[in-house]
């Protein structure tokens, strides 16, 4: 089946919704929404649309679904598996909510604000700031990421340790369904019970089943207090015994538990100018903990250093650094968020967002190794990630002197054998990026038929003609009629 | 249009797959199954089967599907809106998942466990505590209610305010769809974004989109301190401040805000033996505050006091007392616990589950109680709940003197002016309860036409038939073909 194709006429009444300067055709100005930022997707659209109002994008999605042409909704378009990058077709178009970024309300006493889906994520934790409150869901893309795209992905990022993911910020939403009716779904009550769980069902679903045009987040109060601290570790083994003792000691005062490897320090001290090592000599793996405190008084400093002296006690620590002020804080974690970036100047990098269950990482890693030796000898894995939710970006550079692209053509194999790998663990394939196009084709081969057909028929019974980002986390395909 | 009629042939078939000791056909076997605990829903059933495993509840809805026999799934039958038990037209077969009580796995070190369906909350709360751990969901009725029933309904509690509810909880679920297939989502793991929140979507379903049969459940920390108090406080208003500082203050320690008015006392005391007002002389308003604490040494006890210290200079307590032991704690407890129960001295009393904006508890105290006197002059409201979380059981015991029967028979016109009040007010008509029986057309008449159809779009598509629990949620009706 084809989605229909856009002509001049149909072209025309859809620009007439947004107006001339919100429709745009030019290559120049489409450039922008057609390529994710590492350009492993790139796409084409005959018009790329900036609604100015959620009426708008009501009467884009009922135009659209009247003539079945196909939508691609883009909020910053930060997504790390092309799922708001428009097919090399052409002939589906891009829907950019980017201009819907007003603060509808906030309620500083009650701790929620309702924010417009375009507003990014650090224009959202300002927002929350100003009322004296913490919106605490933290990535490194912060400055583009915006909202919509936010919770269409459920992100998570590296404050989910304590304070949970996109979903555990969501009270409710507004959307756009596939046929242009407006769902008024934006609630601000902590309880209600109610029918369905319809906003969980939008959150994460990548623009596939609604366009989320507004959403009703939670805030928390500030801490008054954060301690930071970096720690060198034996093996990752070590790594989870001081992660239990942590997590035992601080309980939910313990906001990060992050994990990498020495091969990733390496890269970022090489490859990031600016970047340094916080300890004086090399070790094999390290944390970055952090515990946030309401208390005043140095609390969360004296927690964090008895947690330290006592882990180094126990043996389970090398050695290890206590930020002594915020930018030395603000430094640890710029070396953490490196890490990605860093590994460019290594050449080719293949990247896996996994999950395991927190007490198998060690056997992960150590079999991983043996899985990434095997089909590609010399390849180097950089393992880091949000150790304490189980979840690691292993990311595998190339060999050193491989040739980059004959590397990458490897992506697909060595992708296999380690999803292969984590679904035996009962692990996960995507811990926070989510489908997109990227593992569209994975999704049917490592989850159950059951669970592809509830998808399935609910993607029907949202968006029966499948319009609504087609070809994202499941193949796009007529229901039986 | 008609559930078939269940035949002696087909009761024959049903009753082979769980064997006759659990197909329940005799009066006397069946009473506990058909009649909820206050009466207020009474139901017939030509048997209540028993299964001992997923593979049987399989068997019997593939069987029920193919005959259109509808099922009532019933856990412990301790729902407050007549979710779980089946219409007096008798052609509903009762499910229960009772004698689903397995501990299937517990992981201590990674905080999670799998358990079956007819599990106790109580058991629940055991297993996690025999493990070292906190599974901090907590109800009046948690002897009786069991896990299936607590995650269908997204139950509540007095846990909710830092912990948050049942959906906070799960991270997979195993549940039999309509046609006997059966979904295996047990996952353990705390970031999985492969594809769309079915998990959420069962959760809250109320038994109409399929049967839980096990869930994987996360367990916490054991907090080292716990710190109660009961306080006395002038109004609404002072309660809301008081809260403010509270949370402020303590953040994620301060696990319970609780609220009542005097006559909830008074009823208590008199109606409940062994109850006592713990303060000296009598307040309009009380509070119940908990802090829990990851430290040892008092901290707890310190961090309560000083709250309590504070608030009492800014005069918004009048009187205080911090629980001395755990004894005493469980008093307090026990005192908030009494009220629902202790209302039935007072005659008839008509119940409401209501939410609101925190912030606007106040208003809506004062609006309520304009809108009784005007249905009914001489109504009690007695009003108490889980302030922090917006949740009150507005709850309205009738005039001393008037005949009871006479009273209930102004609940749906009570209820009708309640619930318009509260949706005035962006509210929830049903805050923790859920929809049930009790619900269902104040459903169609409070949220808006296209949530209705979401809902019913997604009811279709997991049970074209309508065999799941009809007439719960949303009217009985066969899709459009």
């Amino acid at each position: 089946m084809t989605i229909a194709t856009l002509t001049t006429a149909l072209l025309v009444r859809f620009a007439e919704i947004v107006g001339e300067a919100h429709a745009l055709t030019r290559a120049e100005d489409q450039a922008g929404y057609l390529r994710e930022w590492r350009d492993l997707y790139v796409g084409r659209t005959p018009v790329v649309l900036r609604p100015g109002s959620t009426e708008e994008v009501s009467k884009i999605l009922a135009l659209a679904n009247e003539h079945e042409i196909g939508i691609v909704p883009q909020a910053g378009n930060t997504g790390l598996v092309g799922g708001q990058i428009p097919a090399m077709r052409g002939d589906e178009i891009v829907l950019s909510v980017s201009r819907l970024n007003n603060v509808r309300s906030v309620d500083a006493d009650g701790g929620t604000m309702i924010v417009e889906a375009g507003m990014t994520l650090s224009e959202a934790q300002a927002v929350a700031e100003k009322a004296g409150r913490l919106f605490p869901l933290s990535l490194a893309s912060e400055g583009s990421a915006q909202i919509g795209g936010i919770l269409a992905t459920n992100a998570g990022g590296t404050a989910v340790l304590s304070y949970g993911n996109a979903r555990s910020f969501c009270l409710g939403l507004e959307a756009v369904l596939a046929d242009g009716r407006v769902w008024h779904g934006l609630r601000t009550l902590k309880k209600d019970n109610t029918g369905y769980d319809l906003r969980d069902l939008l959150i994460g679903s990548e623009g596939t089943l609604g366009v989320i045009t507004a959403a009703a987040l939670k805030m928390l109060p500030r801490p008054k207090e954060i301690a930071t601290a970096i720690v060198a570790i034996e093996s990752p083994e070590a790594a989870l015994k001081l992660f239990r003792i942590a997590e035992e000691t601080a309980g939910a005062s313990l906001t990060a538990f992050e994990f990498w490897a020495r091969r990733a320090m390496d890269f970022a001290v090489a490859h990031m100018p600016g970047t340094r090592d916080p300890l004086a000599i090399v070790h094999p793996w390290y944390a970055l903990l952090e515990i946030s405190s309401n208390d005043s008084g140095g609390r969360a400093d004296a927690q964090l250093h008895a947690l330290l002296m006592n882990a180094s006690d126990a043996g389970l620590i090398r050695d290890g650094a206590l930020a002594a002020s915020m930018q030395q804080a603000r430094d640890f974690w710029g070396l953490r968020e490196s890490f990605s970036e860093a590994q460019k100047g290594a050449g080719g990098s293949i990247k896996h967002d996994i999950s395991v269950p927190i007490a198998r990482i060690p056997e992960f890693l150590e079999r991983a190794a043996a899985v990434v030796e095997k089909v590609c000898p010399g390849a180097r894995p950089v393992p880091f990630g949000h150790f304490g939710d189980g979840n690691l970006h292993y990311n595998v550079s190339q060999p050193e002197g491989m040739e980059k692209a004959q590397y990458l053509g490897l992506w697909g194999a060595m992708s296999d054998a380690i999803h292969t790998l984590v679904t035996s663990m009962d692990g996960s394939i995507s811990a926070e990026h989510g489908i997109g196009q990227m593992k569209r084709d994975h999704l049917v081969r490592y989850k159950s038929p059951v669970e592809i057909e509830m998808m399935r028929a609910i993607k029907n019974a949202f968006d029966p003609k499948g319009i609504l980002n087609p070809s994202k986390v499941l193949e796009r395909r007529r229901p039986e009629t």
